[in-house]
Formats: C-alpha cells, sequence, structure tokens
C-alpha cells in the first residue's frame, strides 16, 4: 500500500465559514485543511440574500486567504428575485441555499413552501445556478415528524423539485439516511448529493451523549452510515463531499443555565475543516474506499459545478499519524473543539 | 376542576438515590417531591449483590431520612445465588434488577445471557421476589442495534422470560417506545411497566440539542411518547410511575476535554425527584388525563408490589404555578441541574 496519495485540488461542496473573531480563526484553517475550493453556505445574520452582500463577503474570506478560491451562494429568501438571480449569476455566484424554517443555525428566515419559489428554480435553471438543499422538514409532533424522520419526510420535495425542473442542479447536502443515498441515486443526474466526513464515523450512539457530536441533520442508524459509506464506495458521482463544517464556540456547545434557570440547548454543528482531507482520508480507508478519495474529494463535485482542478493545486498525503487539537483558540477568546479532537488521524498533508 | 387532589401515599417504583455526598443531597429529595415509597436502584460502585449490602444501604437511606419507604433491590450477577435470593427474601429485600452490560450509568458488571440465571428465576418466582428489567440490549452496529431501537430489541427477552417463568413478577422499567406499550399489554398480569415522567414531555428533538434531557433509554419518537400517554390514559395497571430519577453532578453533564484532549461524555440520567408528584400531575394533566394520577402514581404499582398504602400517608396537592429551580446544591461542591429546571409546574404540594 503506497504510503503517498496525490490528489488534484480538493474541493468542498459545503462549508461554514461564519462572521467576526470566529471568521478570522477558521477561513484558514479551509486551506490548512487541504481544501483549494469551497463552496461558501450564506447563513450568517443576517442571511445573505444579495448578489452585493455576497460579494462584499467574499472580498472578505480573500482578503483572509487569497489563495482558496471561495464560491459563493445567496440563502433562498423572498429578496432573491429572478432578477437578482440573474444579476448572481453575471457576478459568478455559483448557488442558491435553501433552509427549512427553523431547522438548523440561522434558519429562522428559511423558506416553508417552495412553490412560491418557482419563478426563482426557472431563472436559476436559466443561469445555471445550483440549488442547495438543506434536506429535512420542520419537526411536527402531530404528524410523528421529529429530527429522526425529518430527513426522509423531505425527500418527497426533493424528487418534486428534480421533476419540475429537469435541467435544473440540485444538490441534496448532507445526507444521513439510507433513504436519502437511495432517492438520489434513482433521479437524473442533475440531482447530486453531499455527504460530510462526521457522518460516516458518528452515528446516534455517539451523537447523543456528546454534545460536540450534535449536528443537524443527526447522524442516524449504523444501517444509515453504512449507505453513506456504500455510495462512496460505488463511485457513483453523484456522491462528493460537502463537509458542513460548521464551528460553534466551546460555550455554545456546553451551555450553562440562562437567566430563568433554563439550561439552554446546545448548537449544531460539527468542525473538520482544520484537518479535513486527512480525516476523509482516514475515514475512506477505514471502511476500503481510498481508492475512491479522488472521486470524493475532487473530481465529482468540480464535475458537477463545473469547477475544474488545476494541475498546479494538486495536494499530497503522507502516511503519518496526526493527532487532531482538542481546543482550537483564535483571537477574543473564541475557542472552538473540532471533530475527532484528541484522536489520531492516519494521514497527514506532506505538500502543498 | 377542582383546586385540589389528594392521592393515597404516592410510591416511585424505580430510583436512583446514589452514594456519598450525592446521596445525603437527593435522598431527602424523594420525600420532598410528594413520595411516601420509594424502590431503590442497586447500581452503586461497586454494585449491591448482597442482603447484607442492601440492608446496610437502607440503614444509610432510613439515616437520612427515616420516614420514607425504602424498598431494596438487589443487582442481577454472578453473586446473586438462589441461596443469596432466599435470604434476601427473608430480610425484605423486594427484587432484583437486571443490567444489560454497558448500557447505562454502572452497568458495566450486568449480564449478557438470561439462561445462566435461570435458577436464580426461579428462587425469585418461590419467593415472590420482583425481576426489573432494564429493557435494552447492547448495541450493535453489524445489526443495526442501536441505542433507538434497542428497547425493541429487547422485548423478545422479555417475552421469553414472561413465558418461561409465568408466575415471577417483572417489571419492563422506563419503557420509551410504542413497541414496548404493546408488548406489555399483551403479556399477562404478571408483566408490568414503570414509566417515567421525563419520558412523557422529551421527544428525540428536545433530548439532542440537550444534555440535561439524555438518558437512557433515550426518549423518541412523537408517536412513541403518545404511547406512553396512551398507556396511562387507558388506566391499565399495567403501567406505574418509576421515575428513574437519576441525579448526576453538573460537571458530568457538560464535560470538558481528557487529558487526551478529546472530549468526555456525557453522563446518562434525568433528575426529577425534587418534584416528581407536582410535575406528574402537571403532565398528566395536559394530556388530559388527570383523573389517572392515583391510579399511576399509587394504586397500580402498590397492587403489583404489594405494598397498600396507608391512610395516613396521602399527599394534597393544590393548584399553584411553581418555578422548577435552575441548580440544587450540596455539601462539598455537588450540584445538580433537575429537569424542566426554570419552567413551571401547575401544581405544588399543600400538604404533606
Amino acid at each position: 500500500m503506497s504510503d503517498t496519495i496525490t490528489i488534484p485540488s480538493p474541493a468542498d461542496f459545503h462549508v461554514h465559514v461564519r462572521q467576526g473573531a470566529m471568521c478570522e480563526l477558521v477561513t484558514p484553517h479551509v486551506a490548512q485543511g487541504g481544501i483549494r475550493t469551497a463552496y461558501v453556505m450564506p447563513n450568517l445574520v443576517p442571511p445573505i440574500t444579495s448578489t452585493s452582500r455576497a460579494l462584499e463577503y467574499k472580498a472578505e474570506l480573500e482578503k483572509i486567504d487569497p489563495k482558496t478560491q471561495w464560491l459563493m451562494t445567496l440563502y433562498l429568501h423572498p429578496d432573491v428575485t429572478p432578477d437578482e438571480i440573474r444579476k448572481a449569476a453575471k457576478a459568478g455566484i455559483k448557488g442558491v441555499k435553501s433552509y427549512p424554517r427553523g431547522v438548523t443555525t440561522n434558519s429562522n428566515s428559511g423558506i416553508e413552501d417552495y412553490s412560491v419559489y418557482y419563478p426563482v428554480f426557472e431563472a436559476m435553471e436559466e443561469e445555471g445556478l445550483v440549488l442547495n438543499l438543506h434536506g429535512e422538514v420542520p419537526s411536527d409532533p402531530a404528524k410523528n415528524i421529529s429530527i429522526l424522520n425529518a430527513e426522509k419526510h423531505f425527500l418527497t420535495h426533493l424528487t418534486k423539485l428534480a421533476d419540475d425542473f429537469p435541467k435544473l442542479r440540485i444538490v441534496l447536502e448532507h445526507a444521513t439516511t439510507a433513504e436519502a443515498i437511495s432517492t438520489v441515486s434513482s433521479l437524473p443526474s442533475n440531482v447530486a448529493c453531499t455527504i460530510t466526513a462526521h457522518h460516516l464515523w458518528l452515528t446516534i450512539d455517539t451523537v447523543a451523549p456528546q454534545p460536540h457530536h450534535f449536528c443537524k441533520p443527526l447522524a442516524k442508524e449504523p444501517k444509515d452510515r453504512q449507505a453513506l459509506q456504500d455510495a462512496i464506495k460505488s463511485g457513483n458521482p453523484k456522491f462528493f463531499l460537502g463537509s458542513d463544517s460548521a464551528p460553534h464556540p466551546t460555550s455554545s456547545k456546553a451551555p450553562g443555565l440562562t437567566d430563568d434557570g433554563e439550561p439552554s440547548p446546545c448548537a449544531a454543528g460539527v468542525y473538520t475543516s482544520p484537518f479535513l482531507v486527512p480525516l476523509v482520508a482516514t475515514l475512506l480507508e477505514s471502511f476500503g474506499a481510498l481508492d475512491k478519495l479522488e472521486g470524493f474529494i475532487s473530481a465529482h463535485g468540480r464535475k458537477f459545478y463545473g469547477e475544474p482542478a488545476k494541475e498546479s493545486d494538486s495536494l499530497t498525503l503522507k502516511r503519518e499519524k496526526t493527532k487532531v487539537p482538542g481546543l482550537i483558540r483564535g483571537q477574543g477568546g473564541v475557542e472552538v473543539v473540532p471533530f475527532w479532537a484528541g484522536k489520531e488521524l492516519e494521514w497527514a498533508i506532506s505538500q502543498s
């Protein structure tokens, strides 16, 4: 077995780089983790709903790290009109992210009904923008909809959108269930799916006792994890890396009591950017899919998005045990506990 | 609607009162929460596997609170022989608790196979001791067994034990699934089932983001919660209160990083003792079952265990909004965040 791997220009098609001090801390970690192209989520406060705001944000990221290619997105919202889509396309914005209302971090501006956005989707189809779907419906106890089956219930929406917009490129983001893998596999090639690193390792058993593993969508049963792993092993180009790396300050992961004495809930998100490519290599090797690494973290997503790898951007990994740090500290007291803190990776970046 | 309720001698048929400083803190809370009779779990460190140790523990509890009736149990373990069962019965010990290995707090001494205990169960049947089952099988990713379906997979063991020991009284503890309710309902009257207060309120949606709601068995889907509520509403005497009130120090609910930099997992348990009867009344009223309060927290369990209520032990509740404290402090820095911290109960104890 080789002790080095060279990958042409790794890409992460779903990453959160936040705002303010957290943005300063985590933005350089994208490149540090081996990623050359990052598809940036728009769920800031307030959400990014205009081309001008997306370009401002891109400039901020380029100021922090000019070498990484930042691909920008808008947040699906009434402000995102067909005209705004055409403007966005001209400005090089790549996609529009849809958050069902209230299902994850900063999703209070999220949508409740897709049909009102059909003119927007038509404009996206014409302009070649990608629709990125957070694929969960809001919980509804009366209908037995919870965070366990919220993704499964979303799949009818995915199928309907794919049927109604056969030329629109659609990505189901961060799939976590066997049902999602199966549905995406059965849909035409305009529908793809990102898979995170952490969902290749977590199940409900390791999420429930560990706030640092709590994320949306929740990791589910072993059979679901198996389905994600199998999708990668199959080499199907519909499936590629979108890390959903989502840093939260340590304080929001181990919450205290509010003024009312009520314990505050912990924030949803798992942070993998600083060592993403070594982590993905370690995980893929653990389930016998190291030969699919290039497809999963570069070729498949790049082909779907039309963002070919540059020759000069290749990354070499070496087989070397590296310990994930326990705590990553930034300016102004910002602290993040990364995924796999204290655990050992089997691979390290040898040459950038 | 009446503004007071009088209940003959409330009983909690599943409670953890711990050891050391935590025991000093929480033991008086049982009576404070309105409970007259407490069925005490044996999962101490080391577990209680002998009559003499159970009697010592009982004496410790009586020293702290002599007024509460403490019903004692043994921990199913190779040390618990048929002879020990006969000794335990003579000493007034009421039951034996079985923990599948590794599924919850201090269960490392738990059992892996019931058949080796058949002679013990025969002795229990003869002596009238109750078998209390933590009804979860250990997780096994290869078989897709996780903490989500561990209880469902246990039900075949429950059914087999009930078939093999038709005269043994068996309690499935802290049921959390519709399948458990349905299985217990279908088994003969020697099989009963405890239901906690917290599982009448929690679902996976409120557990996943909140370490203070993490417990084993995990709260599951809305349909499961509905089944627990419906079991109580039905008035079926097989179902009665076992709070599984299980205090953990705040530090083990908001864990830090180990020396390796790895975040430690949070402890499983929800603490309800200090306001248990008002909480149960509030919850039962919320789903239209206040008329079943007496059966659920006194009559059904007392009849099953053969521990009739004493006239003099009745408890009166009054309709009065009371806020649950955010933090309960004991000696030596012991701190516990109770369930529903900061929330309002609709009922209070008016007269003990």
